[in-house]
C-alpha cells in the first residue's frame, strides 16, 4: 500500500490574483460554460475513466465523444454533491463550506428543503441562496462571476436553469448575477416540463413555479426544450460575435434532471436496446443534450469564434441513482459509489472537459483533480480579470496548457450537513467526505463513522481501510477537521441533546 | 368656413432613406420609447392642447410637466385605436391598414378577437400579429426596427408590454423582432396583476397567461410593476453605456391598462380629491407611469448620456373610456370625443413628447401632426440607418430639428374593420377614419355612414358637416378611398350577403 504523504496543506483562502495573460492587442477569449444538471460520471459513450465501461455503452453522445477528441478530458473533475451548492460555488469561487449554502434551495423562500428527521437538525444553512445584496438567510457575496465579467467588458448570458435563490430574493434573477442576458433562468430547480407542446409548464390552472420562462415562442410546438435554450443560446450569441465584444455564456441546461421526460427523437432507440422506459428516457435526455453540445460547437465554428472560445463541459453534481430512476437504486453510476446527494465518487465526481483550440492541446487527458471551485480564478485568470475577493478555488489554467501537471494535493471537501430525501442510506443524509491525493475519507455523521478508501486501488470505495489505517485515518482526520473549521463549516445538531455532531477528529480516541 | 385645399397627395409607400447625419466621429444618438398602455390625451397634468382643461387637474405627472419643459410637445400626435395596431405599426413603419393586423392580438394563436356580432363580420385579418418568418395568419415583415437598429450595431432592449403576436408564434419573442434584452415582453396585452405581493400573477394555481415574466426578484415585494420594469429599464442600460455602445431601449409599460389596480402610493391622493375608487386608482396608475419616466430622465441624466439620447414618450391608443371606468362613459377624454376603439379623437389622438437635448430646443410645441407609421422613419434617420424595406411614415426629424415646420398634408387612416366589445356605439366597431389637413372623416360602416369635421374649429367632433359640405365630403371620401386600396385594406361583411361593405366613396351618389 502506497504510504500517504503528509503536506503542508495552507489555507487557499487568498486573494485572486488573476494575471492578463493576453497582450492587449489580442482579443479576450471568449468562455462558454455548459452546464448539464445531474447528469452522472458514466452517462455517456465517452469514458471518463480508464477504459470503456459497461454503462458507457448504454448511452450515445457522439458530440461529447468529439469534444473529448478536440480538447482536454479531466478524469477526476469534482463538484458538490447537490445542485444550488455546486452553483452558488461556481459564480462565486467560495466552498459551499464557506457559504453555508449546503443544500438546494427551495423556489418558496424562507424554505429549508431538509427531509424530515427524528434524530439529527440541520443547522441554520443560508436557505435562500446567494445574493449580491444584504437579505435574510443568503449568503452576501457583492461580485459574482458574471458581474465582475461584465464589468471588465464582457458580454455575459445566462440560459437555463440558475438556481441560485429563492424567488423573492435577489439571487433569482440572474441579471442581478451580473448576466446581461437571461433567457429562462430564475429560481426553478428543475423544469415542470421539456415538452413545448406542454409550453414547458405554462398552462393556465396547471402552472407552477417550475414553468419554464421566456420561451414563448415554441410554445404549442414540437420543440424539446434542451433544443430551444440551445437555439436562445445562439441566438444571444450574434450580437457579441458581430460587434466582437468579448462574451461569456453560461449554458445551463435543464436537462437531464427529472422529470424524466423522454426526448421523442431519441427514446425509441433506446428502447429497442432494451432499456426500461425510464431509463430509456433518462438516455434520450442525454442524447438531446449532447446533440445541443454539438449545436453549439458547430455554431462556434460556423461564426469563425471556434478557435479563442474556451468551451467547459461540466455537470453540477454526480447522477441520480438513489429514488425516480429506472432498475436498482445505486447502480447508476458503476463502478463509483452512490449518486447524487452523497460525497462517495457517485455523487462528487462528474464528466469534465475543456475545449479551446488556442491553448487545449486536442485529445489529451489530465488526472489532475480540480473542484467546483476552481471554475472561477480559472474563468478571471482566462478573461485576465482581478478581483479582490477571496476564493477556495485554484485556477487550473497551468492544466489546461499542460495537463501532465498533476496538482493533487489540495484537500477537496464535500460537505453535507443536511438530509436530501426519505432514502438515507450510502452517505445521502447527514454525511461529508474529503478528497486529498489517493485518499477519500467519509465521514457518516449518524452513524458516529468514519470511512477512508485509496481511490487509485479502489474506485469503487468497496474497501474501507479505516480500521487497518488508523493512523493514515487520524492524520486525515486532522487535516480536514482544520479545513473545515477553516471555512467556518456548519454541523447538525443532535435532536435530543441540542449539541452539534463530533468534528471528524474527535471521533477519534 | 375656411375652404379645403386639395392637395395632391402620393402614395408614401416609398423606401426608407435615412441620411446619416451624423459624421462618423460622433457617437451615435441612443434612442428611448417611453411608449405608456392606453393612455388618454388628457391623463395628465401637462396639458396637449391649448390650454388647461378640467380634466388635466384631475391627474399629476409633474415628469410629463418636466420633460414637456426640457423637449417637444405634440398637440397632435396620432395612433391607431387600439394596441396591437399601433405596436406593430411602430415597429413596422406600415400602417395597419397594409398589414392587416387591425385589431388587437389574443394570447391563444389563430384566435380571432373580435367580439360577436349579428350583422357583420371582420375580414380575414393576421389574427396572429407581426412575424419575421412566414406563419400562418401574420403578416411577414423580415427585419423589424430593433432588428435594424441591432444589425447597426444598437444595443436593443425591449421592457415590459410587447403584444406583437399570439404565444407560439415568432412575434411573441422581442428577441425574434432584433431585441438583445428582453424583460417581460410577451404575448400579453395586459398584466395578470400590478402587485409585486401578487407575484404579477404568477401564483401556482391562479397563474394566467397574462402572468408577467421574469420579475422573479419581486415576488412577495411591495413593488408595484410599473417600478420594478423600470428598475430593470435602467439596469439594462448599464451594458451599452459603460460600453459605449449606442442603445435602443423600448420601454413599453404596462400601465396604465386594466385591471385599473390602485398604485398604493399614490391612490389616498387622488381619493381625497375626491374621485371614486376606480378613478382615483386609475390616476395612481398614470402616476406611477409619470415617476417612471421621472426615474427614467434622471438616470439618463446621472450617467452623462442625457445629452444625446432621444426619448421618445408616447401612449399606444387613446384613452380607455368605453368599459372599465368610473364614472359616465365618454367623458374620459373630454373635450375629445369616444376613447380606445373608437377613430374620433379621444380614440387616436396620444400625448406625446420628445426630448433630445442636442437637437431639440427646451419648451417647444408643434402643431405639425404626426402618425404610429412615423416613428420607425424617424428613429431610423436619428441613427442613420438605412433599410431597403418599404414605409407607410414619413420621418419627423425635420420637426424635430424646427417645431414650427408644419406639414399637415398627408391623409392619416384610423381603419376598423373589427369590432372591439360588447357595446358598439361612438365608432367603437367598424369604423374607419381620416385625418386630412384640418378635416377629420368617419365611417361608420353598420350604419352606412359619413361624418364631416373640422377640427380647427371642432376638436370635439360634435358638429358633423357631412350634409352641409357635399363636395368636400366627396372629395375626401375620394382621397381615403383611393389611400386605403392603395394599401389594400380589408373591409368586414355582410353576413346576410357575403359581400364587402362599401368603400367610403361608394356611399356618395
Amino acid at each position: 500500500m502506497k504510504r500517504f504523504i503528509p503536506i503542508l496543506v495552507i489555507s487557499l483562502f487568498c486573494s485572486v490574483a488573476g494575471v492578463a495573460q493576453q497582450k492587449t492587442t489580442l482579443p479576450k477569449p471568449n468562455v462558454v460554460l455548459f452546464l448539464v444538471d445531474d447528469m452522472g460520471w458514466m452517462d455517456t459513450s465517452q469514458p471518463f475513466g480508464d477504459s470503456i465501461m459497461p454503462l458507457n455503452r448504454k448511452f450515445h453522445t457522439p458530440n461529447m465523444e468529439r469534444m473529448a477528441k478536440e480538447g482536454l478530458l479531466f478524469h477526476q473533475a469534482y463538484v458538490n454533491s447537490v445542485c444550488t451548492p455546486t452553483r452558488t460555488t461556481l459564480i462565486s469561487g467560495l466552498s459551499s463550506v464557506r457559504t453555508h449554502i449546503t443544500n438546494w434551495t427551495s423556489i418558496t423562500p424562507d424554505r429549508a428543503t431538509d427531509y424530515k428527521d427524528e434524530v439529527l437538525a440541520a443547522p441554520a444553512w443560508n436557505i435562500n441562496g446567494l445574493s449580491t445584496i444584504e437579505e435574510p438567510h443568503t449568503f452576501l457575496y457583492r461580485k459574482p462571476l458574471p458581474q465582475l465579467l461584465k464589468d471588465a467588458g464582457y458580454f455575459t448570458i445566462h440560459v437555463g436553469k440558475a438556481h441560485w435563490g429563492s424567488l423573492g430574493t435577489n439571487g433569482s434573477d440572474p441579471r442581478n448575477m451580473g448576466f446581461v442576458v437571461n433567457i429562462a433562468g430564475s429560481s426553478l430547480g428543475h423544469p415542470q416540463s421539456y415538452y413545448g407542446q406542454q409550453n414547458y409548464g405554462n398552462m393556465p390552472g396547471k402552472t407552477t413555479y417550475n414553468a419554464v420562462p421566456d420561451l414563448q415562442a415554441f410554445y404549442g410546438k414540437d420543440v424539446f426544450l434542451t433544443d430551444a435554450l440551445t437555439e436562445k443560446a445562439t441566438g444571444a450569441l450574434d450580437f457579441p460575435i458581430k460587434n466582437k465584444i468579448p462574451f461569456f455564456l453560461y449554458l445551463g441546461h435543464y436537462a437531464v434532471h427529472t422529470p424524466i421526460q423522454a426526448d421523442p427523437r431519441y427514446f425509441g432507440k433506446y428502447l429497442n436496446k432494451g432499456l426500461d422506459s425510464i431509463e430509456a428516457a433518462y438516455a434520450s435526455l442525454v442524447e438531446g443534450m449532447d446533440k445541443s453540445l454539438g449545436d453549439l460547437m458547430d455554431y462556434l465554428k460556423k461564426k469563425g469564434v471556434e478557435k479563442n472560445t474556451v468551451v467547459i463541459f461540466m455537470s453540477d453534481n454526480g447522477g441520480l441513482s438513489n429514488v425516480a430512476r429506472g432498475g436498482k437504486r445505486n447502480t447508476h453510476n458503476l463502478p463509483l459509489r452512490a449518486g447524487k446527494g452523497s460525497p462517495y465518487e457517485g455523487g462528487v465526481r462528474i464528466p469534465m472537459m475543456v475545449k479551446w483550440p488556442a491553448l487545449v492541446k486536442p485529445g489529451t487527458k489530465t488526472n489532475s483533480y480540480v473542484s467546483a471551485e476552481d471554475f472561477l480564478p480559472t474563468v478571471l485568470e482566462i478573461a485576465g480579470v482581478t478581483s479582490q475577493q477571496a476564493t477556495d478555488g485554484k485556477s487550473y489554467l497551468p492544466v489546461l496548457k499542460n495537463p501532465s501537471i498533476i496538482d493533487n494535493k489540495r484537500p477537496l471537501l464535500f460537505h453535507y450537513p443536511n438530509r436530501w430525501t426519505f432514502l438515507a442510506d450510502e452517505g445521502y443524509a447527514w454525511s461529508s467526505g474529503m478528497r486529498l491525493g489517493a485518499w477519500k475519507i467519509i465521514y457518516l455523521m449518524k452513524d458516529k463513522k468514519l470511512e477512508l478508501y485509496n481511490l487509485e486501488k479502489d474506485l469503487g470505495e468497496r474497501n474501507d481501510l479505516a480500521k487497518s489505517n488508523p493512523k493514515q485515518l487520524k492524520e486525515l482526520a486532522q487535516i480536514w477537521t482544520r479545513e473545515l473549521k477553516a471555512r467556518g463549516a456548519q454541523m447538525p445538531t443532535w435532536k435530543a441533546t441540542g449539541e452539534a455532531v463530533a468534528w471528524p477528529d474527535e471521533l477519534i480516541p
